[in-house]
């Protein structure tokens, strides 16, 4: 099922990836386990590799796209809501004061994601969202958020795809959030994105029609030591590569490579192209790489430099 | 992607499922989704379709497969367990006096379920359940369990996947369970599997391994509402097609043939067959068929009359 000549066309694999370690190990990594009679041969059936989303497949400075699109949300619901003037978070986020909106901490932004997120039909969130992608535009780019997405990255998933690997989505953000736009972002369906929910209600209405309503009430953090609860849940067997940019992909990472049978591949993308993208990692308040980093090397992790691995950050528009 | 011809082989579509309009129903339903130019034509990415397990896809009588698991289990622990002689439901089973323990409605179950099913990680889990699908006999049959699925059952996945249908597993069994053995079974990947599930926590030893611990509390109930509510936090699309044989399918059914855009098809088994098979619907403790079949005119849902429209039960051996 290779679309093409992997042998003759060598060459043009992965073309937004600089030639050199990194990229060598890919390479071997994919030729190896799907060369038959290899010994490290792997059946296509146990091939799954999984993907951080934010900070590992699109951009997510100077703050998670979901956030935006949270305010946003917050924004446009505001002449309904007059109370929120005289209440936090949302006095704040009104007034322009995001600073003390994230001073809140963890409430605050349940707070938020609640007004955005929640009380509506699947359907109508899914609307949301959509619209949101096809009008909202980043403050410093001025792209449209889907647009960020990285070159490198969907390159890497067409490869394994074209070799017989199932991609799939591990995100602590939002699962319906990510499905509007990414199954064809990331040419991934929408059963292989897994991410954090809220719990959802089943109603059906007078006339007969079922809806599911948003509950202002989480469901699963697929974060931290959720992803590999999320992947067992979801997947059900454990992946042979994992790739994702900060602490909270640790336990995905150590779940992917301590598993046994298997050649298994663990990828970090470090941030370091402050000229193209961003530069950030142990002291970011957004995907922050610390431990992660610390522990790369004992762990057998490649660490990816954005800024040497990579010749290019967006697709061309 | 068809791996034969469907004009010139039509005849031997489906062979164990008997000419009439149930079959009739089923492969007009496919041709015309699946042919272009068609009016009703779904693509492929939107070909999601959604099979109960017990009773739907394999045998549920005299008890859920997974239940006779569960008290093998509980059986093979007890010398490690004395505690349990005087303690019910366990003094019962023990006993042997199965009336009894169920006479302890669902918290008896609970117990059963997490004395059998929890306590170990996902790993050893799976190796009991794969040692007893080996070992285990139905006692009325004298067959392995996991050969109790439906060979019509099996043709009608088949003849699903070969016209580019995504075929899940919507069940209110164990989703560690049955993946085991159904990945196999259904020719339908582990990620493609959904079910009842027990919250899961992510355990590092001092060896640096880390394991998946099975806890005695509930994740998630995958049955009545619970279908479509996990229909949409695993695939997040609506189905367009919904096979089931219970009251507790009736909300996947709705949730299904409700859903706008695409021809959508409801399927019901109606087990009829008490000389190959079990005869039961209204008044059965297990796989109780009342509502959804009072309902399933009005709603457009077909009945599958398993004597009728099957000229065979079990696979060959
Ligand atoms: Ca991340
Ligand atoms: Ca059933």
């Amino acid at each position: 099922s290779h679309p093409f000549d992997i042998a003759t066309l060598d060459d043009i694999l992965l073309p937004s990836w600089n030639e050199g370690s990194n990229k060598e190990a890919i390479i071997d990594f994919v030729t190896k386990t799907t060369t038959k009679g290899s010994a490290e041969f792997i059946p296509v059936a146990d091939r799954i590799a999984c993907f951080d989303n934010d900070g590992t497949l699109w951009s997510e400075q100077p703050m998670y796209f979901q956030l935006a699109f949270a305010i946003d949300r917050v924004k446009a619901l505001a002449k309904d809501h007059p109370e929120w003037k005289a209440k936090e978070p949302f006095r704040s986020l009104l007034e322009g004061d995001m600073q003390k909106v994230l001073s809140g901490g963890e409430p605050a932004l349940l707070q938020l994601v609640a007004a955005s997120h929640a009380g509506v039909s699947t359907d109508e969130f899914n609307q949301n969202v959509a619209h949101w992608m096809k009008t909202a535009k980043h403050p410093t780019t001025g792209k449209a958020y889907y647009k960020m997405v990285y070159q490198p990255m969907i390159e890497l998933l067409d490869y394994l795809q074209a070799n017989d690997f199932k991609t799939f989505v591990v995100s602590g953000g939002g699962v319906d959030f990510m499905r509007v736009w990414a199954e064809k972002a990331y040419h991934i369906p929408s059963y292989q994105i897994i991410g954090s929910s809220l719990k959802t209600k089943y109603e059906v209405g007078a006339d007969g029609i079922p809806k599911l309503i948003k509950l202002p009430e989480l469901n699963f953090n697929d974060d931290n030591t959720g992803k590999p609860v999320g992947i067992h849940q979801h997947i059900g067997k454990r992946p042979v590569l994992a790739f994702g940019n900060s602490d909270g992909d640790y336990e995905m990472l150590q779940w992917t490579t301590t598993a046994k049978g298997y050649p298994r591949l663990g990828l970090i993308l470090h941030h370091t192209d402050a000229e193209s993208e961003w530069a950030y990692d142990r002291k970011s308040a957004v995907g922050k790489l610390d431990r992660a980093l610390n522990d790369a090397d004992k762990n057998g992790w490649l660490v990816v430099d954005m800024k040497n691995d990579w010749n290019k950050i967006y697709p061309r528009q």
